[in-house]
């Protein structure tokens, strides 16, 4: 195993443990994300399952349960749905797993016991698993890689099976999938008279590889490898499996190259950009991340790094969303990052938050966690509402009541975040990363604990336990303790945040202090703090947080002149509501101030309560006549603009909001 | 007969001659102009016969020529084009009539003749003709005046008609369609057992009031206004037709408010803002405004002074461009001017030019001619290569060859004209505008000459025979010459050109200077000169035109913060060929100086020889590092940016081009 950095050009040689805790493992106290976490396991998560099982008057009729009753032959029917819809079904017990393991509650476990007693019985003799193939077109199974998602929900399916086991200790569903996986493995692969296919949505190579950690059976890892390696090298697969079936399952809208929509268009070592459907390209990096660290394969590390620094140095939003464009749900090219057009999906920013997971995992460089850290702050949590009642697929930087959701190519920028969508991919995918967030805070790699978020909790390791509370993300207070010490010495390693000023860090063993920094070293934005670690240790790092002003690079077009606000991981968002608007002044009408002042305010009522707002110095364009076009410059009228966080938005009416705004001197 | 002016508060009676001259009266002599229409002469319209002939290689097949020998009975064969096909031979017909008032040419008009001797074979009985439905479905005449343009085809007809009799005297066209008219006022109208309908497409409003101009004939001026009153009086009208008739010709995209995009969702003289098609709504407005003139109908008239404020004061680019959405080739709303997704079809702004023209008949307010030459200097002339050898249908301010083009919401920005298009209607439409440019140069009514345009030549007028020397638009001087005058004394009414700066008009009497001003007052942009005029006298117009800074109404979003060029009635844009743009350095890197001088220089050499460039102090923007966002504001590198003429643009290879830069302190 191997540890690399291209940066510190140090390289460790650390083991297959360089990954995240399990969910048993730790327990989040936080007082930001603990309340996101009930609000998910009370309100989104039985709603999910009433919408499952179509008990939810006026939504949209999902029939995803009804589908595996009728395919274990407990009910009569036909089925009905997306050709994923099975995997509706898996997001849910993987979020369950997670819920269950953060809040224990038997009668939901049963349920979910249930039905996954239920999915044991739609499986087909050989393993296969699939109701839309199984009930509809029987005929037609393994034809349609590219477009039929057989693997894509086989591959949610493992990573929920292998969530229920962490979280319950129950192998049953775990047990069902192996087959389904032994099922796909005598089916697809690189042996003659199988099949010589990869899929069109990656996230089988995930499933397969989530079983493999907890398994360790190795045609699990083996076939994950044929999917990621195999990939691109003939470019032209899925249209030689479309000529060669004779039917497609989608209308061909032609919006897009199929080569890059489905991240075909060369192998994974030759790709130098990211391109195509940005789920589908994050969870294919993600498990090729993965793989390089399981298998020690550095030309794959180098080709993840490559990607990862054209997705997060070119084409991510500083939101963290990604994915600039709504026709194919993915990227266009380096630097075109238009704030109203935008797509940047829920998913697709909770996916580089895999991304970043699985990087981390190969090197612990804080450009992972802070991006990590962007996306989950910014572009994940503003995909639901404050309530959990209402979920964005897609996060614009700048909204327009008057074109957004109106106009043709505005029409998928929603000004207010629906209940609920058909393809209900982003609401599930939420409730999954935020049940298990705190596993994504920790690594652990042979003697070393590194900490890459800040979130209060507990947390089980091979070389100790650890408690910590931190008033993040609104103030720079993170205080680890160390509530047992297993091993005689190990390494605690802390992100220093790269936004934070003023930063100490100090380390109290029993009631003495020490010097924490004296006795650490900083390599690629960590702390390593050797030490013979004993219960009652503590660390307690501070930092200031000022609002920062952030420029875009000056060749992305859509940023030019203007100034975006963040404080600590929080990027902040202007909205009408807040900014005194009217007909005469909305949104576009406002400037910064080159040197603005720029402070911080709790909210202390509201639906933002408790969130820090900030006020900058700025003012509005207005101008005499109402002339369209006139030759006298408009003049400035001072005022103080509040900024909320960006996650925030829309929670409080509909209204403009922009997180880009023109400075002007 | 009356004259509306709503600022100055006059009310003048002016007789139905308050209308353009006839292209048989103007002679246009001009650097500028005679230039383009040579080309238009030797090039273009040569070039459109060969595509209607269908003898140009690897142009898509028009046939359109061939569908009246069909019709015709001279040829066997099946109707092959789009159902408005026939409109391409209508307005060939009109610019050859034009081109051939300019510039004799017998072979032209021998063939000219023999097209006009087909249509008349083509033509039925009862006076019908449109070859798409004598040839292909004759069972479906008049039951689809939504989609299916026979009355657009008509009303081209009729203008070619006009234009034919009004340049070489011949009637035969006229009285086919005055044939063709009489059948349309026999099927459609309000009496009973008629059609009470309107078209999708108008048009034939303008070719019936064309040829009442000529003819005198009251039904057509009557079916006219029944066109206009009509529409909208049942907004669902069309729906009601589709219903009955049962079929589409079209298929149905979904993409626009067939209400909005038709101008039928209310009565004209309850529109309070430009909708939907940009170039019906100006066809229709141009005919209503038209219809207002000789009606003497004040309520029509102030509907289409409320849809010209809402076009030129809310929906209007700077370069005369109007329509910003591409799906519907029409309005969006309200100050949402975006430039880089723009549509601003040449048509349109060739639209407002009559538009404009026709509210001029209303009322000589500069404002309206103003508009005009925006229009006609910018987005008009812009859809044309300098070689008259392609042709643009969008004209955007921003493009951007990374995008434009390519990407969805910009695949119509084409950043290259391309030479023909299967649907030809810029092309003609240009032709027939920029032949007969001499004629919007002038009105007359009663005893007053009105001069909107300054464009050399002669013109030939009831009052008197003038000529016109003028260096416009790159130099502020304009002669105008009494060559013979016609009445004991009329007025000389010209435009003074609100971008004009030390304007000064000297009158001189044979040899004697006059100081026009003492004799003159201004009314609306207008100096008006009484005097005994007599052949000899002249009035010289000068006046300086310094470049102008443009800003846009606040309320525009895609311009906050940006700055324009202007120089006399020429926009500016910057290309990035100019500006030494790199990789690292495209044109969004780049802002002017708040307080930039700008200064213009003629171009002495290449393609663009003779126009004057402007040179404005600008930066562009650097940053030390490659980082995607950063805290550090980039760094201004000082350099000079060049502007050319916004009509020049894309002729010199394909670059990035905007007309709207950031401005900086």
């Amino acid at each position: 195993m191997f540890f690399w950095h291209s940066e510190a050009l140090l390289t460790y040689e650390v083991s297959n443990m360089n990954r995240r805790p399990s969910i048993q493992n730790v327990k989040v106290k936080d007082p930001f994300w603990s309340e996101r976490q009930q609000l998910i396991t009370r309100v989104v998560i039985p709603y999910q399952e009433k919408i499952l099982n179509d008990q939810v008057e006026g939504a949209e009729k999902s029939h995803a349960f009804a589908n595996f009753r009728i395919a274990a032959g407990q009910e009569k029917g036909a089925f009905y749905g997306m050709v994923f819809q099975d995997s509706d079904v898996a997001k849910w017990l993987e979020g369950v797993a997670y819920s269950l393991a953060n809040e224990p509650d038997p009668m939901l476990e049963q349920r979910a016991d249930a039905v996954i007693e239920l999915i044991g019985k739609a499986q087909q003799e050989d393993g296969y698993l699939d109701t839309y193939f199984i009930l509809k077109e029987p005929e037609r199974k393994w034809t349609d890689l590219q477009e039929c998602h057989e693997l894509y929900c086989a591959g949610h399916m493992m990573e929920a099976a292998a969530a229920y086991y962490e979280a319950t200790g129950k192998d049953k569903l775990l047990r069902i999938m192996q087959r389904t996986a032994d099922c796909i493995n005598r089916t697809i692969g690189p042996e003659d008279g199988k099949i010589h296919g990869v899929p069109g949505h990656e996230e089988i190579e995930l499933g397969l590889l989530r079983m493999y950690g907890i398994n360790h059976i190795e045609p699990n890892l083996s076939l994950a490898s044929y999917f990621i390696n195999e990939r691109g090298k003939d470019p032209e697969w899925f249209s030689k499996e479309k000529e060669s079936r004779g039917y497609t399952h989608w209308p061909d809208t032609g919006s897009h190259d199929v080569r890059d929509y489905h991240q075909i268009f060369a192998p994974i070592r030759e790709q130098k950009e990211a391109r195509g459907h940005a789920v589908r390209a994050m969870y294919f990096y993600t498990a090729a991340a993965e793989l390089a660290q399981l298998s020690n394969d550095q030309t794959l590390a180098k080709a993840c790094e490559r990607l990862w620094e054209n997705v997060t140095q070119r084409q991510m939003y500083i939101t963290g969303g990604i994915g600039q464009v709504a026709a194919w749900e993915g990227f266009s090219h380096d630097y075109d990052l238009p704030n109203d057009t935008v797509y940047a999906e829920t998913c697709a920013s909770i996916g580089l938050i895999f991304f970043a997971d699985r990087m981390l995992g190969l090197c612990a460089d804080r450009k992972y966690a802070e991006v990590m850290e962007r996306a989950l702050y910014n572009g994940v949590l503003s995909g639901m509402n404050l309530d959990g009642q209402g979920f964005f697929y897609v996060n614009p930087l700048e909204c327009n009541p008057d074109v957004s959701g109106i106009l043709p190519g505005y029409k998928h920028i929603l000004p207010r975040r629906p209940k609920w969508f058909a393809c209900a991919c982003c609401p599930p995918n939420l409730v999954r990363l935020i049940e298990s967030i705190g596993t994504y805070a920790w690594h652990e790699a042979d003697n070393t604990i590194y900490s890459h978020l800040f979130i209060g909790g507990d947390a089980s390791f091979e070389n100790a336990v650890l408690s910590v509370t931190s008033e993040m993300p609104w103030t720079g207070k993170v205080t680890y303790r160390v509530e047992e010490s297993r091993r005689p010495t190990f390494t605690l390693a802390l992100r220093l945040p790269s936004y934070a000023q003023n930063l100490s860090v100090r380390v109290f063993s029993g009631d003495t202090e020490n010097d924490g920094l004296k006795e650490g070293k900083i390599i690629a934005g960590y702390l390593y703090l050797d030490k013979n670690w004993k219960a009652g240790d503590t660390v307690e790092m501070t930092f200031d947080m000022p609002v920062q002003k952030v420029y875009a690079n000056p060749l992305v077009r859509a940023d030019a002149g203007c100034v975006a606000f963040q404080r600590g991981p929080i990027v902040y968002c202007f909205e009408g509501i807040d900014q005194q608007v009217s007909q005469q002044s909305p949104l576009q009408t406002m400037r910064v101030l080159k040197d603005a002042a720029a402070n911080v305010e709790i909210i202390t009522d509201g639906l933002l309560q408790g969130m820090y707002a900030i006020k900058v110095e700025g003012c509005r364009m207005v101008c005499s006549t109402d002339d369209l076009y006139q030759t006298v410059r408009p003049d400035k009228q001072k005022m103080i603009l509040t900024g909320i966080p960006y996650f925030a938005w829309s929670n409080r009416g509909t209204t403009q909001m922009r997180v880009w705004l023109p400075e002007i001197e």
